[in-house]
């Protein structure tokens, strides 16, 4: 039995061993000590400040509290095994640390408040770090981009060569899914924004409080409204694993498309040894291995997600024991993705692409023949008949052996008498790629136009 | 064999009846003619702006699509059956109306861009429509809330009874989680807010076309600026389908909670008739089925989100055909929201708390106990000690099967010599209430000050 | 409102319109009829045979109960609008033909294990068909693999090619995963194989039925032996779903790979035009549909089960409404799964594999450098040394451009003086998969073991 | 850079720290030592035996295993910093004891068939401990259902009172879900009852191995029949974690009811003192804590089954880093379901109900009024009219504020002249409940049969 639990005046046996094994959750909120502690600096500050309780107990607080957070980053505390989470754990030793006054501490506060605080705490400051990280990826996509800002490869769909595009466009593509990752981040930060302590329990307190002061110092933008929501509500946290989820889900199609291209079949990229892992039994292998983990690890969030919609639905007002299951999947979310950002980036920088070999893709697979189409639009040949042309001659090719490019003009009359010889400037990926001027288009033009708009954004690095 | 595919050319062979089948999406699609109609017009008219298509037959095609939608509204129009999808269904309808100019539609589009459009014209409206439900639930609560500003009610932990509260405080926390959800959708609907229109398969057109003037006729605040990211992601449904997925773990709350309380031994609601359902076996039942539904359409919601998050996870860019499947998520998702929301209003609007039930359960279970604890820190006992105190007061009153407002003087004080007589000031609910003074706490005056300002945002109703 | 609901004495006020459209489920549970009405037929017969309702009564419900389903299978039934589900539809219709006899059907029966009912039968009908097109795909893969038993192509590890494996061993590898997918479903058929008919609402009933009768009138093995669990249990249906996931996540992993084989860049697989689709701008392109669909449509039997598992957390016993929710899901993962199965095995007969360019791929990418290693263990090298040195023989190749095999003896040897000159025996792909002799290892001998032992299994067709 | 990977030959440059910490999973499956080491003192021993490998070899390594697992085991040995993973970490230790020999090691075998054969080992250890974690609940629910065989309580609909039970019942309707919950975790095992060794990377070997012999050293029942399969196939974890799920959303709901039945509302269950927990701040509280946590720790199972699922979707063969992946969720989902069917016997156990409590709750809320419609039918009154009566009477009663016994006969005959004397028979809930008779329904000699049988299965403890 395990007699040291905050309560007991009421109950006559202690927690059963394997209870308090199984409700403990010290080994997951341990890593929130820095939140813990900060919060309770500035509640003890406001404590004082309010004369709830006396200066000299705050201070003593304070300073007990500095030295408990600078002996824990130094690695020189064990936390106590009997405390069930990082709350007990810090109560503990700072009233080892400077005695009773530790124990006013508590006062017009509750964990309920406690623990809501120093999730919120956790949240800015991960979203402030992930937004760092997606950062990062940006500015290696866009050194690629622009590298490879003229570079001719295959725009696929349905994983089928479709028409050229430029590897810079298609790089980009990625920048703009990681701006809507990066902004939907910040404003998942910017709804939690608000500091929960002082509902207490969940009713608020009889004592002369100051919610505002602590948010202030703590930085927030202002305070919960109610009480009850603020102990109760962890929608917060489900946006958070969302966005986590949804930026994975991104970055699976990255990763996806590296593998693809790293294969002897593909040969679009070499990865850097220094991203790449070997066989154990087959030497030749050079393996994407970071990438198939970032994919891999998508179901990570996922996971995560679903964990915390499935434990918080359902529950009723106010706090219930349940919810302790929230800090898992936020911390697995959120390392998942954080770390798979900067992975991404690394790898990025640390690869090659093959310019000539896109170039020699883009050339096969008549990813040209939508010119033809639109060629015969332009002359005045409805879009469907057009369309039904094009068709006639890529089969035609397909059962020749031949690519577009190599038809003679004689040729290509049998199949419309539309055609002149200007339509050879449509044939070449190279230049059909700069036919693409509408807005947001695959040309050079419109990808040095974003490449410098992000240099813009991006700042030099 | 189908053979009326809109390609064929190289095809020699016609769709197998159940590659149609399996493939074909107009069962699930068929609902976005409006979307699908509204964009084609705003294309069309750009063509013939352009110069791409004549005047006349942007004009015909205009007035064709014009007609074909009163005609699909008023129900007047079968889709044919060989039509695969909602965009080939309008296009061969549209050119049986007015012949070949109707062909000339889909020049310069592709069915990437126009679905990419259909969804985000879609998405938009949903948005609108379910922050007007938000709306209305709110105002639902709001009303009970004003109603109830004064009826104290047990606060619970844990399902346990906790502290006294209001019960006007406790539907206010769900108006600010519905605030949130709100801004949630907001934030989703404006990161959506840009036209995909004109990235045609996924590289742009050679047609001189205009994309910021379609984005402006369909009342879009920009385009999407890269044409992969255009039609290959899908992030914004994500997104939206994710904030649907909150909000029903919100309301799934509220459920629960409405649920408990319309249960003999709460009986703390009486849900109106109109919102009941009885038993066909069991003619005493007075079941809160509209709450059990919503409750239980939270896993249609979270089922939604996988499903879109699983279709998505690792596809290379761009269309995939696999990305068909983010239309029905995506319903499913909108309209369980809404229509529960809807609900969730109908059904508070037609209940009745019983206030004398709730105020005698505030009365028992000891829920001022904390009160003493907080009393006794006041006259300076330190707080765990208190509790201590506190704790073996409620032994002794469950032992005895007393109240705490029933014991005398003398007894509390062989607990604790701090004790005097206005001790009884804090043990009845009603009094203890009003001590939760702090910001957003408990008290009627917090509670008013929540209503007065909510009164302000929702406006007079 | 809307008043015909099967309760009514105690309320005095109808349902609401929107609530009763809320909560009406007859256009999910609609496709239930067969088994709802088979059940009631077993029903009514039981009742007549114990004597509760007499021998005319029973044989009127039963000959009613038989018309009605001849009209509605034949389309000649539309269900009445106000009634809320399948089961009140088919009362109600059955009423309306043979009078007050049918109101008796209703004795000793509640909706709670009448829909249990429907839902049993329902799994045991779609396992065996879902079976059956297991069946189906199994046999589509075991003519393509016995057609390839010794076609050679490259095995891959990180999608790299790694060692050469036969075709035929490759595909049997699918023939083992869904061996799995069907004997999973059966287990669960199995589980699921027992009577809840008799249960009543949840407590049984005092007329004096017999449930053993009905069961084996309806074929099942037993009866659920206990009435709450009866109608409380879903767990089977989670159980067919999870199997239906799995199953879908198999063939997610055939779809990928059959994409891949598609493209441009591995060329190994032409699939048929008529499971094929083209694009309405690029003529070019032969897509890979069927498969992306079965990919992307794994997301529907993911969030499918995902759906179903959270509508049943938590529920307390014994029906609640929120279990209506269950059969969409049910239904979405039978059909997803079904479908996909059929469609799988339509298209792999529809579909060449291309030996000849498999064989070249085999050849190159140094797939048989563990041959090297493994030649080298058996010549007394340590098996790490043996992997360097073969690492830096495959270094050296990629540094000039060779092929192992291209490599002549004195360069081998000064890598390692252990190579003779049988270890050109190892180094073509066409002899190395060969030496693969272990027990289901990629030898042309064990292939054709496993070839014929599926032969024997699935019955010539 | 970290440059002791298991390959390197043809790699220039070592992994980036900040790639290997990524990729490295010794902090999540060095739990797998033990099976680690047992699968490979099988497979040594078998090389030796084949003559593949010389006794003295075979015999140092096994004795090298043996010590190294002692050490381990007795917390003796910390794992190499530089092991990515439990295989390198085994192997590298070895190494280090008993030198080159410990290469041999290796021979004949890849990480991927020996992770392969690890989980299936731990797969099969954890099936036999949860099953007997099963069993121990089923005991515990047995002793208290024993206990209270004749214990009237309310049945629920709706978390409404619909029908007298006896709590007996309704706690052995637990006891079916669980044996359900036990076969489908046995059948997994089956299933999954093959072992994978022997397939080396996924090709097999050249080495004249015994597949079949160190499958029955290791306890098989065979072997896995395609070596593509056994190192790609992971359908048996995603079978096991959603055998873990089902039966979490079994235990959640059970959860729920402790929960409903542990507040003040209801007061049907005590729970012990050692399975309860406090408030920091309220000492009157005695939470349900236990029971919140396995209802909300359901939440990590689901997440586990959706970050396995989305993991492995879409993964071409053989093996892909992604796989990884799978352990975290299959040990989370183990021990998740593990634990908390351990906390739940234990929590039981320590629990006691109020039967008088519940029999009084079963008196209220017109619990029989189906009766008064089942014994009109009885009189030949048609279902739907009987049921109309009844529905009167019940109004009638609550407008009064009646029970249904509190009813005189010419009272009860204003609303059917079919009521005789007898009519009192069926009003008392304790009379009530033994009209039950149906099989497996709610009646004393029903539950008093199940509990007989029950004691037979589980034997005496």
């Amino acid at each position: 039995m395990t007699n040291s639990q905050p309560w007991g005046g009421r109950f006559r046996e202690g927690l059963a061993e394997v209870a308090f094994r199984f409700s403990a959750s010290l080994d997951v909120d341990g890593r929130l000590f820095h939140e813990d502690i900060a919060g309770s600096i500035a509640h003890a500050q406001m404590l004082a400040d309010c004369g709830i309780i006396s200066a000299e107990d705050g201070a003593a607080i304070t300073q007990g509290l500095i030295a408990l957070r600078a002996d824990i980053e130094a690695g020189r505390v064990e936390f106590p095994a009997d405390a069930e989470d990082i709350h007990m754990a810090v109560e503990k030793l700072l009233i080892e640390r400077i005695g009773p006054a530790g124990g006013r501490l508590h006062t017009a506060r509750s964990r309920n408040d406690q623990v809501a605080l120093d999730i919120r705490l956790y949240l800015r400051r991960r979203a402030d770090e992930i937004v760092e990280s997606i950062r990062q990826l940006q500015r290696a996509l866009l050194r690629q981009a622009e590298l490879h800002a003229e570079t001719v490869m295959p725009g696929y769909t349905h994983l089928q060569r479709a028409q050229p595009v430029l590897l810079g466009h298609h790089l980009l593509a990625y920048l703009q899914m990681l701006e809507r990752d990066r902004t939907r981040l910040l404003d998942c930060q910017r709804r939690a924004d608000a500091s929960p302590l002082g509902a207490a329990a969940l009713a608020g307190t009889s004592f002369p409080i100051d919610r505002h002061a602590v948010a202030a110092n703590l930085g927030f933008a202002g305070i919960v409204e109610n009480s009850m929501d603020a102990v109760s509500a962890r929608d917060h946290v489900m946006e958070f694993v969302a966005a986590c989820s949804i930026g994975m889900c991104n970055l699976s199609r990255l990763a996806e498309e590296v593998i693809l291209w790293a294969t002897t079949e593909f040969r679009f990229i070499e990865i850097g040894d220094a991203f790449s892992t070997g066989s154990s039994i087959m030497p030749q292998k050079k393996n994407p291995d970071m990438a198939e983990l970032v994919r891999g690890k998508t179901g990570q969030a996922y996971g995560a997600l679903i964990s915390l919609l499935t434990t918080m639905k359902g529950l009723p007002l106010s706090y219930n024991r349940d919810m302790q299951e929230d800090k898992r999947p936020m911390f697995q979310a959120a390392d998942t993705w954080d770390d798979s950002l900067t992975i991404m980036a690394g790898m990025l920088d640390n690869s090659t692409f093959n310019a000539s070999v896109m170039q020699a893709a883009a050339a096969g697979g008549f990813s040209t023949a939508t010119e033809i189409a639109d060629y015969l639009v332009r002359c005045g040949t409805p879009f469907r008949d057009a369309h039904g042309v094009a068709g006639a001659i890529v089969g035609y090719c397909v059962q020749r052996g031949l690519t577009l490019a190599e038809l003679d003009l004689p040729t290509l009359q049998t199949f419309s008498p539309a055609f002149a010889s200007d339509i050879f400037d449509y044939l070449d990926p190279n230049l059909a790629v700069q036919q693409r001027r509408s807005a947001g288009g695959a040309s050079p033009q419109e990808v040095a136009r974003q490449v410098a708009w992000w240099k813009g954004e991006l700042g030099s690095q």
